[in-house]
C-alpha cells in the first residue's frame, strides 16, 4: 500500500500531480451539482486535505453519500488549485474506497466541540482531533529535539533503572512492585519476607534516574537520561501525574556555572526547534488555547536570563510590599506566585536563582563555602514560575557522608554513590526537567492529563 | 570549568594547540628521564590521550609521580606529534591538578582482565574499562539511530504508559503495582479491594506498547515506540531481563508486505550507523570479543533478506536430515537451531519467515484467507535467529473479537481496542524488537546484562 502524506502534499502544492491519500474523513458537504467535499485528515498535519468526489466515480451514490465523520479512506487524484476559501489546493478523485466505516450514531467524535474531560475518556480516539493531534506532533518533536540537543553537543544517552532499591531523594513517596500475590506473601518474624520475592528485595519504580547518571557522567564525561519516572503521591491536580517523563542531564567537569548554562541554551534550543518545526500546531495553540504562547517563547529565546541568588531574590520579594499568600522569608521555600512575582514584575523576563539554603534542598548538593547554602539553581520562567531544577552535586566523599546522615537516611544504601567520590571524584553538576511540564508551558494546555497519551493518576489507569 | 574532549583531540591531530583535558587515569609509566608517562580517558573514546608530564611541573613529586589508576585529573598542555608507538599524538602538559585520588589499595578496577561476573558487581565503576565505555557508546549511537531513523521517515515518537491495567498478549507474566503494604491491604468479601489501591485497581507494568501504539498509529498514520518493558518471568539465562527497551512502529495503511519492508531497511540503517558512528569501537569488539561482528554485520547491509513462509520453511528443515534437539512439524514454533539453520545452511544470509499459524501467535495478528495461518513475520539472521517480530494487525472487528474469546480473554478488557475496529478501521502493521537483543547482536556480547548499564534479574536489584 503506497500513499503520500497530506502534510507533504500540501507543503509542495504541486499542482497536477497524482496521488494516492488514505486517512480519516473530518467533514463531508454536498454541493447541488453532483458532487460533495471531503475533508480528509492522516494525523501527518493540522490541516487535511480537501477531496472533490463527484457522479464520475462509480460508487458516488453507494458510497460517497454515505461518508460520514470518522470512516477512513483512500483516494486517488489529481492536484489542482482550488477556487474555494480555505484552501490553497484540492484533490480530485479518480478514484475513492471506503476502508472502514464510522456509524455515526455510535461514533463518539462528532463535528463539535467536545470537552477535554469527556475527551478523556476516549483517549483511544481523541488524537483524532485538532487539538490531540496538534499535542502528539509538538509532543513528538519537542522530544526529538531534547535527543538532538545532546547528540549534537556530544552528550550519551543513557538508560537508567525504572524498577530501584534506592530511593534518590529520601523523600518521593514510591510505588511498589512485587510479584506476591497482595495479602499472601511469605512472611518471616512477622514481617513480610522480600527475600523471596522476584528481586530478593523491596522494589520500587524510580523517582529519578540522577544518582546512576552521575556514575556514568564520572565515567563517560556527558551524559543524560530521558524516560518515565513515577510518584505515589495522591496529588489529584492539573500539575501531577504519577507517570511522567522526565529528562536529565548530568556533567563531569562541570560547576554550577556551566550547569546554568546548558539550562539556558537548551530551554532556548527546544523552543526555536518546535517553533521552527511546528508552525501551523503552534499558532493552532495560539489562537485557540493561550493567545500568549508564542511571544512568550519568542521573548525566552531572545532574552538573557537574569541570575542571582536566593538571597537577593528573597529580599527583593520582602521589599515588593506585595500581598503574597505565603510569607517569604529567608530559609523558607519559594512558592509560584514568588517565582512568578520576580520573572513578570521585577525582571520581566526568565530568572535563575542559585545558592539555596541547604535544609530547604536534597542532600547530595554542594555545600557552598558559606556553609549555610548548596550550589542549586532553579530556572524560573513566567506564567508557571520553576520549569528545571538543578545543581552542582557534592563531590566531597565526607561532607556527602554527613549529608546523608544529617537527612536520616542510611549511607549504607548510598555505598555505591558514595565510592564515586572515593575513586577519581570530580566536580559534576546536572539538572532536571519534567517533559509534560515543558509542554503545558510550550501549548499553554492547562491540564497536564492533556499532554501525555494516557495519563496516569489516582483512580486513573485506563487504556 | 572548560576542557576539550579526547575524542576531539584525536581526530583534529592539531599539533601545536593548546589544549585542557580532564579525565581519569589509566596507566602511568615513569622514565629514568624525570618525566613520566599518563595515560587519560574522559570517556570521550576508546582511546585515551598520552600525557607527558615532566620535573618542569612544581607538582611533579607531589602529585604527578603518586598518580595511580583510577584518579581524576586536569591538564593543560600542548599538542605535539608522538614519537612513540600506539600513538600518533601526545599532550606536554604546561600544568596538572589532581580532581580527585584513588587509593590503589581499595579501588577495584586496577590495571588487568576483570571478569563480567565481577564487573556486574561494581556496576558503578565498570563503565570505566575499555569494554563498558565501547558497550555505552555503542548503545547510544543505536539509540540515536533509532530515533533518526524513523523521524526522518516521518514517524511520531509516541510514549506509551508503563504502569497498566492491560495485558497486551494476555500471557506475558507481569510485575503488579501498587502503593498497599503488603499483607496489609484493605480486603472485602475475601479478596484484595483494588478499588482502595492508588489507581482504583489492579496495575501491572507493561509488556509491550502495541495496542497503545495502534491507537495512534490510527490517528496520526505512523508512529514508534522506544520505552522499558518488563517480564516478571523466573529466567535467569543469559538472553532474558527483567526490564529492557523495546522498540515498536506501527504504521496505518500498511500490510504485512509494507511491515516486512520496514523492518530490512531499519536493520540495515542501524547497522550501517554503528559502523560508521562508532568504528574505534566496533573495531575493538571485533577484537577482544568476536571476531565475526563486522562482517557480519556489513554481510546483512548488502544482502537481501530471503522472504518465504513457514509452511516453505518448516519443509525445507523436515527434508535437511539435519538432527535437530527439537523436532519439526507444521505447527510447531520454531527453535533457534531451526531459525539459525535457515539462516546460515541454506540460504546463507537472512530469512524473514511469514504466514505463520494462528495457534502459535498472538490474537491480534491478521487472519488470512487460508484460515489455519496468520499475517506474521518474524526476521530471522545468523548467528541468533529471531531478531525482530510482526505482524499485520486484525482490522476486522467480528474477527479479532472472536480471537480474543477463543484465546480465552475477556472482549471487554479490550474494548477500546476493539473500538479501533469499529470507527474507520484500516490495515495496520508493525513490528517489536528487543534493544539489548540487537546491541547483543552487534557487539558479540554473550550476556544480556553487559550491554545494558543496570540489568535486573531474578534477584539482582542492585545499582
Amino acid at each position: 500500500m503506497r500513499r503520500t502524506r497530506i502534510a507533504e502534499i500540501l507543503a509542495e502544492e504541486k499542482i497536477g500531480a497524482h496521488y494516492t491519500v488514505m486517512g480519516w474523513v473530518r467533514t463531508r458537504r454536498d454541493s447541488k451539482g453532483g458532487f460533495s467535499f471531503i475533508e480528509v485528515n492522516d494525523g501527518s498535519s493540522l490541516s487535511g486535505v480537501q477531496v472533490i468526489a463527484d457522479q464520475s466515480l462509480g460508487n458516488y451514490d453507494s458510497d460517497v453519500l454515505k461518508l460520514q465523520t470518522g470512516c477512513s479512506i483512500m483516494v486517488v487524484g489529481t492536484l489542482a488549485a482550488s477556487p474555494g476559501k480555505g484552501q490553497k489546493v484540492e484533490l480530485k478523485a479518480e478514484a475513492l474506497e471506503v476502508l472502514g466505516w464510522a456509524d455515526p450514531e455510535i461514533y463518539p467524535l462528532q463535528k463539535k466541540r467536545h470537552s477535554y474531560e469527556f475527551l478523556r475518556t476516549i483517549a483511544h480516539l481523541r488524537p483524532r482531533t485538532n487539538t490531540f493531534g496538534a499535542v502528539a506532533r509538538v509532543r513528538n518533536a519537542m522530544a526529538h529535539a531534547i535527543h538532538t540537543f545532546f547528540q549534537e553537543r556530544g552528550f550519551i544517552y543513557l538508560h537508567t533503572p525504572i524498577i530501584t532499591g534506592s530511593d534518590c531523594e529520601g523523600a518521593g513517596e514510591m510505588f511498589k512492585v512485587t510479584t506476591f500475590d497482595l495479602n499472601l506473601a511469605p512472611e518471616k518474624d512477622g514481617e513480610v519476607d522480600f527475600t523471596k520475592d522476584f528481586f530478593g528485595g523491596p522494589a520500587n519504580l524510580t523517582v529519578s534516574g540522577q544518582l546512576e547518571a552521575e556514575i556514568y557522567a564520572l565515567s563517560m564525561g556527558d551524559v543524560y537520561t530521558f524516560g518515565p519516572t513515577f510518584r505515589a503521591e495522591n496529588s489529584n491536580t492539573s500539575r501531577h501525574l504519577a507517570e511522567f517523563w522526565m529528562v536529565e542531564p548530568e556533567m563531569a567537569f562541570c560547576d554550577l556555572e556551566g550547569d546554568v548554562e546548558l539550562a539556558v541554551q537548551f530551554l532556548k534550543y527546544i523552543f526555536a526547534s518546535v517553533l521552527d518545526s511546528c508552525k501551523e500546531d503552534m499558532v493552532f495553540f495560539n489562537r485557540f488555547i493561550d493567545h500568549s504562547v508564542i511571544k512568550t517563547l519568542e521573548d525566552l529565546i531572545s532574552q538573557d536570563f537574569k541570575v542571582l541568588t536566593y538571597t537577593e531574590g528573597v529580599e527583593i520579594l520582602k521589599k515588593a510590599g506585595q500581598g503574597f499568600e505565603y510569607p517569604v522569608e529567608w530559609g523558607s521555600d519559594l512558592q509560584s506566585e514568588h517565582e512568578r512575582y520576580l520573572c513578570e514584575k521585577v525582571f520581566e523576563g526568565p530568572v535563575v536563582l542559585i545558592d539555596y539554603p541547604k535544609e530547604i534542598k536534597a542532600f547530595y548538593m554542594k555545600m557552598s563555602q558559606d556553609g549555610r547554602t548548596v550550589k542549586a539553581m532553579d530556572v524560573l520562567v513566567p506564567k508557571i514560575g520553576e520549569i528545571i531544577g538543578g545543581s552542582q552535586r557534592e563531590d566531597d566523599h565526607d561532607i556527602l557522608y554527613n549529608r546523608i546522615k544529617e537527612s536520616g537516611l542510611n549511607p549504607k544504601d548510598y555505598w555505591w554513590y558514595l565510592e564515586l567520590r572515593k575513586f577519581g571524584s570530580v566536580p559534576h553538576s546536572g539538572f532536571g526537567l519534567g517533559f509534560e511540564r515543558l509542554i503545558q508551558f510550550v501549548t499553554g494546555l492547562s491540564n497536564i492529563r492533556d499532554v501525555i497519551p494516557f495519563p496516569r493518576a489516582p483512580g486513573n489507569l485506563s487504556f
